[in-house]
């Protein structure tokens, strides 16, 4: 199929964050063009930014479902072949679903849904629809990521013992929702966010790329939320302790008033022969150490990589990539499935996050909800 | 100008490195499309690169020349708008003559040219072209390089003093043009790539950097060529002791053969009042040091830098950006430039590198190559 | 007073670890010279360690309350001043009430005793002897510490939010204590070392740590224990919540068995107008960072930090001190308060950790054990 | 022989800087005890001095003469076995030869004289003395340079083809030798530095360290002297390209203008098999590169690293040693070196820069005036 793929996006306005770094995400590799939008529920912000992105104003529709409805329509040589879905989280499972429904792919934003039992009904939808969903848990697309799972898969650490997963932010740390920041505004009320804040948005990073790179399973949690700025509904800190299937245990907390933090998610994994640790603000590297040898740092672009490593690069070593190449690469292996799925095949394996890691995703998220609810209880994890 | 800018590439085919990355940086916004080349002297080649790209195959030319002439006769609102030159570097002046005189804005990889005097009549073709010259000295698009200017400009650093420039690399190490690597086959044959392998490849980028954050201009120099791997007719190691007009000093060194040596530009500027480091390995921070005070990171992203690395940021702070992205930012003010030309203004001030950025690079490789060849004997910079 | 101080040493033969530290940390400032000692209770390796240490024979005894007696039948002019205990845990208290009882002052090695009960009597012995004890929690002796310390209590960090401390490590991870290193066998030996091994050993020094820079205190805690190697009693791995007193929350995690981790230590105190971050690894630097300003990293022995980072510094900015320096600072603040003693004036403030402190530090750890072996339940501090 | 050794120090009196290392180096690790002085010139500052020091007040002397021949009338089991000369350059030759003549065993700071032909003088009084020179090349005694030098040795880096020498500093960017700085105040006078501040003081240890490690020496060399700040009359700056024997390049430039740089020695060897870097302000750690490979770190203390390196560490990995322990290794290997002279035994090899290390020293800095004063021109490496 010698063309590029056509999407569509729902969100991604002006003044929005996500949905630019979709687009720069989808646009890199050349593979794919935007053709169509709903940009947001201002229909004037929605036409603007339709403009700023050269589309046809045919295309720029006042709503997704209109969207929906009008692409599905279209000649099939013309409509959109997927859709970016960049919206706040409560509008994920309701475009979601419609555009599964109009029998488009889905590209979408974590986490999933607003609840596990969304999410559990988004599932059934996927399932029934025979498309590609593919969710946007970026930090997997890092390819040193993949040479961290690939160091575990491999047996290299042993058994693993112990995992510290950190996503400390400090941008909540001052009210702005108070000031309209839209960002903070949305992601700080229960209605468009769920029942978390801090965890949904970022611990919920950590978590799966905790899960991607070991395969653990938790088995059950503690998790302390705390709102530390007043008049704040939802949690802006979280701290958890984890016991895995297996009995490993585990360390994760995230952030959002911690000051002086950027976007410092982070991982150790520790094993009986070796450990790694990764930071996603300095990606290209992988920390890499065996018992009783020096510690090894690997870096992006090497001959000594993983297969599973090299395939995700673009550039040389020394020449670095960063987070829109992660995103990037998040949206190349979900075109390459949507392109099989095209040309009636199943193709594969893809490496991309789908519903499933979704429901998972959201089964976290209220098992750490109920037991920080409960003061803190151990609680066992939630049935998926 | 509601449209995106169109492009075609002379250069890039399969196995050539640099031009993806300008395919990579030209695509990232969304901005500019490709949509026609002559990717290689070997039309096979170029046939297969151009399908990769899903590009109309009747504008995958197979020549330059060719190229520049049908293009030049296609109606205005089809053919292409610039080019992108990113063949091997005797090959940079043919080319961007023969399309500045076809009506084409250009947009060419560093150095400039073979030689000062090449240079200096390219120099002519722009003037009287009209169009805009751009040369790709991507180093200076990185938002921390900008600010790391604007500290200086804003006399932050007060009078500078000493400039610490280096770029080692370690990928010749081995003889890998004896195995048929193209990247090394061409850069160490003086036919193609000129009178310098090391320090017109990398180590002009060194200069450019130090050129554009501080201003300095070298007044006489003492450069020491080593060709280390037998067999290499060119340098593959260069020292260079500076002189700057106004009293500072300089020490520049860059190298192909430093095992364990990625991409690692970097470079210190002192002065009376403070001083900086930069690093290209990690380009999301700038180290800047006020006397008597604690030594400052400063990091893109975040409210408290200049407009100037402001404006070339897109990604919020801790989310990191790159290469691509760095070199995107010499893209799009080029094409800035060049919708400004497309429009009958001037526009501007534009912050890329220019044709007159080429003919000092190329004075600087000419001087260097003078004292090389005399013994490393303190020789004082080209007329330009 | 112009002379050294005399001292002996009980613990600390050969193959000891700590032992030698202490030496090394009394002996660098040239105040204190070792006259005496009771280094093992094997007498063979007690009268060679003397040897090796250039004592008179005569002063090197065969058990510490041989020597308690027969130090105090000395002269004034030639009887020790002080004694410096470094046993395994378990002698701390019984060595440190006959030497107190003896009428010497006491410098001992954390933890302070092997219960809460013990460390509160202890702490009846110091009150009614008048002498100075001094706990060698010496991570609290770094310059930074005390810096980081100083940038709280004025407020720089504003009202303190979130405390992260760590200390992996990685020795254990092999059950080496079976092989008859000496270290180890009686750290993970109950009998000798208490109810807990890596909280006891290691962990006490984070807490330590935490409350000496913040000043927070804990008020309740949710302790995770996990033993990972088999065969082995006590925890080698243990994670703990922890929820302060006025609200502030706090990471507490320390692992014997983290594979590639040497004696990492390291805390990050988060407040509502800036953070600080320190590692014991690299000790001569702090990270400060102001909310909405670049990172400083503060350096030891610059002039711009404050006078009770200054006071613990010997050398110029850029000669890094370490370890035993740091240690040295608790001996050098303890023979202070020493000497005040021994002149018959109160003096201080002196910085060093006192009895109250290892009361203090037993409490966390009975605290701890409480909760570990409830299955980790959310406990309240131990009354102290 | 189970004493300490005893010894007397000239220089080191108040608000000098050198004298209170060598005199934490050498009681650090109870081997050595200081008896005598005469700290300075001014006869109160001495006495001062010793007082502190806790000095018999008749063992500190008005001169350095008096004290060589009073020393020398005491009986043996009294008198000092050496001398520590920490005075400013001028006058190391005189004091050492005073007290070589006298019968005495020399430490002394480095560079060691104040010309060349003074250090060969000297080294002829050596010779004839049958005593122990040792020159306090400091930074040679890191465990992990020794590491570097193994690594070398041993082939793991092949053939040397470059070196990277620095050493900067930022401390006399202001001209604080004007308002009285004792420090500044001889080192930039050439009657008491000699004919260079910033490579006499400073460089000299870059070249050191570089020899020492490689063993390659400079066939010649080609110097820049500047000197930045008005009415200083030596270098304050000073930038060198080296040929060493054998094709090997170098680079080494040191400063003392270099704002915010505090104490940075560093050098990086690259070779055909390997490469490793080393940094004074983080000396604990070693970057050691094998082509094709990941970066190691070798951290000292571990199991891993050569004999050379574990003979000179105290404390375990993790527990970092600093400046004093590297000073204090030489201070250990000249006074073994004393102990077998004492014993009339040759004993060794020792590990310690020698008095042909100083007229090595001396013949690179005499070098690299010369060429200093002719413009910078290329000068071949003085007789030795």
């Amino acid at each position: 199929m010698k063309r590029k793929l056509r999407y569509g996006m729902v969100g991604g306005g002006q003044n929005a964050f996500i949905g630019a770094v979709h687009r720069l995400a989808a646009s890199l590799d050349g593979q794919i063009e935007l053709v169509a939008g709903a940009f947001s529920s201002d229909a004037k912000n929605s036409q603007t930014t339709g403009e700023q992105l050269f589309l046809n104003p045919a295309r720029v529709y006042g709503s997704y479902a209109e969207m929906a409805e009008r692409e599905a329509a279209l000649p099939a040589d013309e409509r959109i072949d997927f859709i970016s879905i960049v919206t706040p989280n409560f509008l994920h499972a309701p475009v979601a679903t419609t555009f599964l429904k109009a029998g488009f792919h889905v590209i979408c934003d974590k986490p999933m849904t607003l609840t596990l039992k969304e999410a559990k009904a988004l599932r059934e939808v996927v399932r029934k629809s025979g498309k590609v969903f593919a969710l946007t848990h970026n930090y997997t697309g890092y390819p040193m990521v993949k040479e961290a799972r690939e160091l575990v898969r491999s047996g290299q650490l042993g058994k693993i013992l112990k995992v510290v997963a950190e996503y400390p932010q400090g941008w909540l740390l001052d009210k702005i929702e108070a000031t309209g920041q839209k960002q903070a505004a949305w992601r700080s009320d229960p209605k468009k966010a769920g029942a978390s804040c801090c965890l949904g948005d970022i611990g919920t990073h950590a978590e799966n790329l905790g899960r991607y790179i070991t395969g653990l399973e938790i088995d059950e949690l503690c998790a302390e939320f705390t709102t530390f700025i007043p008049g704040r509904v939802l949690e802006d800190d979280a701290n958890l302790l984890l016991r895995y299937q297996g009995g490993a245990k585990g360390v994760l907390h995230c952030s959002q008033i911690s000051c002086g933090e950027e976007n410092n998610l982070n991982i150790r994994v520790y094993g009986t022969k070796g450990s790694l640790a990764w930071s996603q603000e300095h990606p290209n590297e992988l920390k890499f150490c065996v018992k009783n040898e020096p510690a090894r740092t690997l870096r992006r672009g090497n001959g000594y990589l993983s297969d599973a490593a090299k395939k995700f690069t673009r550039l040389p070593a020394g020449h670095p990539e960063a987070f829109i190449e992660a995103f990037a690469n998040i949206y190349l292996e979900a075109i390459a499935a949507i392109r099989a799925n095209l040309a009636g095949k199943r193709g594969g394996p893809f490496d991309f996050p789908t519903v499933d890691d979704g429901v998972h995703g959201m089964a976290f998220l209220e098992t750490a909800v109920k037991s920080a609810a409960s003061n803190a209880r151990w609680t066992k994890f939630a049935k998926i």
